[in-house]
């Protein structure tokens, strides 16, 4: 795999070869040495033109894990962002030996602007490019339901049939987005619930059924996997948008909302979780939900992409 | 050792158990390769929520010589620490794998909180909280008082009968209390002295003795070691607190004062120094000064700390 | 070699020196694990107290392929910078353990004063101080032209009689001074053209031709080298200084001008570059252009200087 710049240009075919990888990488969290020799003596730099402590940390454990060198490129506020071109910074990080550059930037399409020039010769993985994907979120989801349903049975195995409702703010999410071609891609069936305001106009291309009504679609659907979106909360002063209180009696998952669900269904959140907004402490804390293991495995998934765009033209199997 | 949180907890046998072993740990330094493999395989994450770039750097430096991976994490100012309790925050980095957490917090008792819920798997050490404690700086005071004192022969020795006066604020100063705490459970004798406002109401607590007078309290105690605390000048506008001239003729420890100590006493000071003000440079650049001697120990502690939060259920020994 | 604080200071035997190690080093990065293990055990503090992320990494980079232990100290804003001297600041990295110390200051002179003082044990490498020096960009610039020219069989070889073009605002450019020490030294004839009122007045002292007219100059000297130095935007407003289409119009690399340079002539910058002011597109994206190459060699000769600082009086081969 050359670079890994959106979820929905993968195969069924990619994205189970990243999972099975990723169940491997995962295994090794279970050793006494957590430590793989894989990727000694290559660079990963991290660019991040946003700040994501989070997405930032998950891919630098990732790939610390793999013993390759890890350097942070806060871009945002350097004076390298103001004076100089994507182009230009990416070609100086390849020049100084970044093997793999994982980038996260507010522009949509920038990680493949970068890859598809022929700019650099590292690999090109995508943390996150405005509101337009988020693969690796995807692929850490798409673990996690697999893990959830299959056990240990999971290699190999795809989400056929697995019914998942995705609640919150569509429009800007570039993990609802992720999630919705890679789920389909995997055969899950998908259903979005959202305050109309907050659809993007074009959600038919996305083959998911949409519903405005939380309760109804839990009812009607009785999903697999519930997955609760964050609320930016800086949102929440524009004028399509509901105030925190409606938005949480008619789309959080309340308490309420939580126990009517069927007793098998998972409750999933990329987090950091607004509680009591998108979600009540309930669902949260259940065992039913997913959250730390969403985390957990985003380290196994991210671990895999970097296996297979540093390292996986060289040798194919770990 | 599961955590560790406070020097007021810490018994005589731990205590000393920490010190002996940060004395192997300072002579690794004097190898030709001064890293150890202890901790190869783990991951120290630094969860700061104030800056303190020197705490920050010493545990890094302590982590990275056990060959721990070493992730730095600024709250301060990050997205996440904004909407994100510490809880979820807490088990995020340890969903991520994190084997050890150094906490520095603004709130006094927040590393305790999170070592008491259960949230998390992962050794807590504090790196400072609120105006509470700050055990790794008493724990290194300690090493460097017991090794000027008793040399070579310092390993199970204590610091029994030892006469130490600690100058400065003590109201809020973390320092001070730990290593009020940590110098009576190792058999010292201390005296605090301060401006009246400057002392806590519950100074009785500690089993200090209290003076207001700098010189009538030197004379007095003819102190083995002197302990200055750094003033924090964003105080002085206070009303309570004296102002810098004021502060520095009554509580700083002058050239004049120095060469009125015993021959044999010893100055240290946390860092940094204000120069001038609680400090002046001849007692700071004296051979009887431990001001670098401290911060070369505070990485051996922090290396002993980190072994034994990490590594120490495993193997008893070095 | 102790530190590298200047490239005036440096003979030709030793720059050519730094030079040959640098081949060595950059013949590493052709190695399929291109990590050697020579600074394992060391620890390499980046101490900057001015933003330049680009510097920052090349020397990140340089020192992790040489398996040492890196830490970043950004002591812009933190509050150790606030209260500390650089004494203070320089004895506490070198208590904790720091081998080397890369110094990049706002003031002149700061890296000499903290080398000659006596104050730290560590290695000094000036990564930039005020418009003084930054002569590891001197170096790799050198390092540069020397392979653009002899190719394979540079080691050993100087730049005699080679030509040389800098471009720019001379009197504030820290590049520009260290490139003409270091350019003298190694045997070539610099001329340097600039706006009358960007020229130090003490430019007599560098042993370099002057011209204010750069089509005139470039006509006359036909350079093997044409170096463009990067405009500093926020010094527009000054009063000194032409406006930025004066500047482009006058003093910058044209597509006109590049195409009526020799067709042999070569193209520095240190980047970043403002595209469309000091240099044209056409010159940057050319063959002829070495912007790249200077990133990938500033990662080499960065190697070579903290090998050279930090192991080489203990073991002087590679």
């Amino acid at each position: 795999m050359r670079h890994l710049l959106s979820a929905a240009d993968l195969s069924r075919e990619d994205a189970l070869r990243i999972l099975d990888i990723a169940e491997d990488m995962a295994d090794v969290s279970t050793r006494e040495v957590r430590k793989l020799p894989t990727l000694r003596g290559t660079t990963v730099v991290n660019l991040f033109y946003e700040d994501s402590t989070r997405t930032r940390i998950s891919f630098e454990a990732a790939a610390k894990r793999l013993s390759a060198d890890v350097i942070n490129f806060a871009a945002k506020g350097s004076s390298v962002s103001k004076g100089e071109s994507l182009k230009d910074t990416a070609q100086t990080l390849a020049a100084m030996g970044a093997d793999g550059i994982v980038i996260r930037h507010p522009s949509s399409g920038a990680p493949k602007v970068l890859a598809d020039s022929g700019w650099v010769e590292a690999g090109i993985v995508n943390a996150g490019d405005g509101t337009h994907e988020h693969p690796t979120q995807a692929l850490l989801d798409a673990f996690t339901m697999r893990r959830r349903i299959h056990g240990p049975a999971s290699r190999g195995r795809d989400l056929d049939g697995l019914r998942v409702v995705v609640v919150g703010d569509i429009l800007h999410s570039r993990v609802a987005r992720s999630n919705a071609w890679l789920l389909r891609t995997l055969g899950a069936q998908v259903t979005v619930v959202a305050p109309p305001t907050l659809l993007p106009v074009d959600i038919s291309r996305f083959g998911v059924d949409v519903h405005f009504d939380l309760d109804e679609a839990l009812a009607r659907v009785r999903p697999d996997v519930v997955m609760m979106l964050r609320i930016q909360q800086e949102r929440m002063n524009e004028a399509f948008f509901p105030n925190a209180r409606e938005y949480a009696r008619s789309w959080g998952l309340s308490a309420a909302r939580f126990r009517a669900l069927p007793e098998s269904t998972v409750v999933m959140h990329p987090g950091p979780m607004n509680r009591g907004l998108e979600i009540s402490d309930e669902a949260a804390d259940s065992p039913r939900s997913t959250v730390r293991e969403q985390v957990a495995n985003g380290v196994a998934v991210r671990m895999a992409v970097l296996y297979l765009t540093l390292a996986g033209d060289r040798e194919d199997s770990l």
